[in-house]
C-alpha cells in the first residue's frame, strides 16, 4: 500500500494531495478524523500485534526500559490517541478564516485569507503516537504530510499511517496526503531537508541534537522548539503561598517537560522565609534544591531539611528535565532580568509578584516565547492557552513562537475583490 | 564613525541597540525618524556630494546608464526619500499590539503581543535609498538592522547611514541600531548567512540570482520576494471595457516592476472581440504580444495592427520586466488555472469576470500571495493595500506573504496574567 519509490516521488504525490486537500470542505476533513478515531478502537490488535514486533525488536537490542516505555503503545494509549483525534476533528477549522477585511477608498474589498502551508515533513523519533497526533493535525489545517518516524516504531508508524490512510480514502480525500517514509537509511533525512520547493514546511519533533541538525542543514523552512531552561523568578513583594505553590508546580507537575522550571530566582529580601518554605514543600518529593552560596547560607541557617547542595557552575543555564532545580539569590528585579536573558533559552519565564510596576517591567523586558505573571509556566501548552492542540512549543520568533496550533500550520493570500480598479 | 571591525562585533552592538528599541516609546523612534527627514532635506549637498564620487566611479568603470541612474540621488529623490520617512514616522508601531486577548476558564488573562524580530540583515545592490528606506521601517519596528548595500554605492549609503545614526542619537536611541558594512569583500555575505542567532532574519532585495544566493545558502532565516511571473485571465464573462482597461494598466502601468503583467489568458469564448480591442489599445504604446497560435489567428482575422508575433515556447512562464506580454486563448477556467498553476510564480494572478461562480472558483483555487478579480495586478504592493509601506513583496509562505509591512518585522510574545494559577 505504501509503496514510496523515492523521496521525490513522495513529494510530488503529497503536493498533488495537498491541492485536494486546500479546498476540501471542514465536514470532509473532520470526517476522515471521525473515521480514524473509530478505526483506532477497532483495530487496536492489530496495531497492537505490529507495536509489539517493534518493542521485542528494541529489547532485543538492549533498548533502555525508559525509552521502550516511549516506543509502547497499549490499549489506553491508543483510546487517548482516538480522543486526541475526535478532539482535533472538534476544533475550528483555520483554512478560509478571513483576516484585517476591509474596503478600500477605491472600493478594493481587501482580506488576507488563512490557507494551508501546503506539504509538511516531520521528522521524529520513536514515539509512534506523533504519527497520528501530527497526521491529524495536518489533515485538519489543510495539509499533506510527510513523516519519518524513528526506526525503532517503524512497524507501529506504519500500521498507524495504514489506518489514515484508509480513513481519507473512505471520507473521499486523497490517501497521500499522509505518507510515511518506510526506508531507514538516515540520508533520507538529509534529502529531505534539502526539498526547497517540494516540502513547505519541516517541523522536527525530538532532543535537542535532532533539532539543531535540522536548523543547521535545512533548506527547507524549518518550526522548531528547544531546549526549555525555564525561571521563575520570586521577586520581593511576591506573596508566599502563591509563591510555592507556582514554583512547585511548575517544577514537579511533570518534570520532564520542555515548560517545566529549571532555575528559581529570589530577591535576597524574600528570600529568607521563602527559600525554607520550599525546602519545606520539597524535603519530601523530593526535589534536590542546586543552590548558590546566599540560598544554601539561607537554607543552612534555617535548619531546612531535603536535598540541598551547592550548585555546579552550569547547573545555571541547564535544562533539568528531572527534579532537580537551581536556586539563586538576587538583589533585585534587574538582576533577575539580567539572568533570565543569559541564561534563558526563551522559552518560558515567570514572575511572582503583587507589585504592578514588577509584574510590568518583566513582562516588558523577558524575550520569550511566554512570559507568565503570578502562574506557572506549566500553562505553556496549546491546550492550555486555548489553540486546542498543539504540535510542540517554538522558541523561534519567526513564522510562529510558544505553542504551534492549527493556524501556525497555515500561511495566507490576499484576496482583492474589485469593480474594475486599475491604479493610477 | 561606523568603525565596524568585524561583523561578530557588529552584530553584538546590533544585538545591545536592538533591546532598547525593542522596549522605548513610539514617541522616541518617531523622533529619530522626523529628525531624520529634517536631515535628509538639511545635508542634501553633503549626500550628493558622496553620491557624485560613486556615480563618477560607477561612470569611469564602464557601468550601464539605466543601472547610473538607479544609483543616482538628485535633490527630488533626496526629499521623496525624507517624505517616505515621514509617512513611515505617521504610520501605527506595531509593538505592543495585542492579539487574540482573552480570559481563560481559570482566571488567566492571555494574550499574543507584538515584538520586533531583533536584529535583521539587509542585503541589497546598487541603490543607495534603500538604506534610508529599510533603516526606517526597522527603526519603527523596533529592529535593529545590519545593512549590506552594493559596492558602488557605498560612499552614498555610508554616508546616508551617518545622518541616521545621528538622528537615533538625537533621539536618545542607540546609534548602533543602524550599521551599514562598508567591507565589500563578498564573503562578508555568505558570513551574514551563517549568523544564525546572532542575526534573526535576512532580507534580499535585489534580483533573482542574489535572492536564489541566500536562499540556497542562509542558515538564518530569510524573507524574500523573487520573480513576478503575473497573468490575467480575461473569463467568457467578462466586461469588455474593464478587461482592456484591467489589462493595460497591469501591463503599462510599470512594466518594470514584479506585479507587472506578463501573460494574458484569454476565453475562446471572448477572444475573438477582446484581442482585437486589446491590440487597438496596445499598438499605440506599443506592447509587443507574443500570441499562441489562436490568438495569432484571431489577430490576423481581425486585421489587428501593432507588434503582434508568434509566442516563443519560453515566453509562457517568463517575467518580461519590460513592454512584452504573452498571450493565449483557452477553452475554459480549468485551463486557465492549469496553465497559471504551471507557470505562475505565486505572486499576482488575477481574473476578469462578471460570472460570480467564475470569480469565487479563481478566488479559491490559485495559490498565489494575492488573487483579483477585476482589478490590476498593480494593486499588489504594500501602500496600495493599506499597509502604509513595504520592504518587497514575498512569494513565500512562511512567516509573511504578500507585502511586506511594518507588522510582517515582528514576532510575538505570550504574555499571560495571573493571581496564583498553577497547572492541574
Amino acid at each position: 500500500m505504501l509503496e514510496v519509490f523515492s523521496l521525490q516521488d513522495c513529494a510530488v504525490k503529497a503536493r498533488e494531495a495537498s491541492r485536494v486537500l486546500a479546498t476540501c470542505s471542514t465536514a470532509k476533513k473532520d470526517a476522515a478524523l471521525r473515521d480514524l478515531a473509530m478505526r483506532l478502537e477497532e483495530q487496536t490488535a492489530t496495531v497492537l500485534k505490529a507495536n509489539a514486533a517493534d518493542v521485542a525488536e528494541a529489547r532485543a537490542a538492549g533498548m533502555d526500559e525508559s525509552l521502550v516505555d516511549r516506543l509502547l503503545l497499549t490499549e489506553s494509549r491508543l483510546a487517548a490517541m482516538a480522543a486526541d483525534v475526535l478532539h482535533i476533528a472538534g476544533l475550528p477549522d483555520p483554512v478560509g478564516e478571513e483576516l484585517d477585511g476591509r474596503t478600500l477608498e477605491n472600493g478594493l474589498r481587501v482580506a488576507r485569507r488563512r490557507v494551508p502551508l501546503g506539504v509538511i515533513g516531520v521528522i521524529y523519533e520513536s514515539r509512534p503516537n506523533v504519527t497520528v497526533d501530527i497526521s491529524a493535525l495536518c489533515v485538519k489545517s489543510g495539509n499533506a504530510v510527510i513523516l519519518r518516524g524513528g526506526k525503532e516504531s517503524r512497524r507501529s508508524s506504519t500500521e498507524l499511517a495504514c489506518l489514515i490512510r484508509r480513513s481519507l480514502l473512505a471520507a473521499g480525500l486523497p490517501e497521500d496526503a499522509v505518507q510515511v517514509i518506510e526506508d531507514s537509511d538516515r540520508r533520507v533525512v538529509g534529502e529531505m531537508l534539502q526539498m526547497r520547493g517540494a516540502i513547505d514546511l519541516i517541523v522536527p519533533r525530538g532532543g535537542a541534537g535532532l533539532i539543531e541538525y535540522v536548523r543547521a542543514n535545512a533548506q527547507v523552512p524549518v518550526v522548531a522548539g528547544g531546549i526549555g531552561v525555564c525561571h521563575t523568578y520570586v521577586d520581593r513583594d511576591a506573596d508566599l503561598d502563591k509563591a510555592v505553590d507556582i514554583v512547585d508546580n511548575a517544577k514537579t507537575r511533570r518534570p520532564s517537560v520542555c515548560n517545566a522550571l529549571d532555575t528559581v530566582l529570589v530577591h535576597a529580601a524574600i528570600a529568607p522565609t521563602f527559600l525554607p518554605a520550599l525546602a519545606r514543600r520539597w524535603a519530601g518529593v523530593p526535589v534536590e534544591m542546586r543552590c548558590d552560596d546566599r540560598a544554601l547560607a539561607i537554607l543552612h541557617e534555617a535548619e531546612a531539611t531535603g536535598i540541598i547542595v551547592p550548585a555546579e557552575p552550569d547547573d545555571f543555564g541547564r535544562e533539568f528535565l528531572s527534579l532537580r532545580a537551581a536556586v539563586k539569590v538576587v538583589d533585585h528585579l534587574d538582576e533577575a532580568i539580567e539572568h533570565i536573558e543569559t541564561y534563558g533559552s526563551g522559552h518560558s519565564e515567570a514572575i511572582v509578584t503583587e507589585s504592578y510596576t514588577g509584574a510590568m517591567a518583566f513582562v516588558d523586558r523577558i524575550d520569550a516565547a511566554a512570559v507568565f505573571v503570578n502562574a506557572s509556566t506549566g500553562f505553556n501548552d496549546g491546550a492550555q492557552l486555548g489553540l486546542g492542540a498543539e504540535l510542540g512549543i517554538s522558541t523561534q520568533k519567526f513564522h510562529a513562537r510558544g505553542p504551534l496550533g492549527l493556524r501556525e500550520l497555515t500561511s495566507y493570500k490576499w484576496v482583492v475583490l474589485g469593480d474594475g480598479q486599475i491604479r493610477p
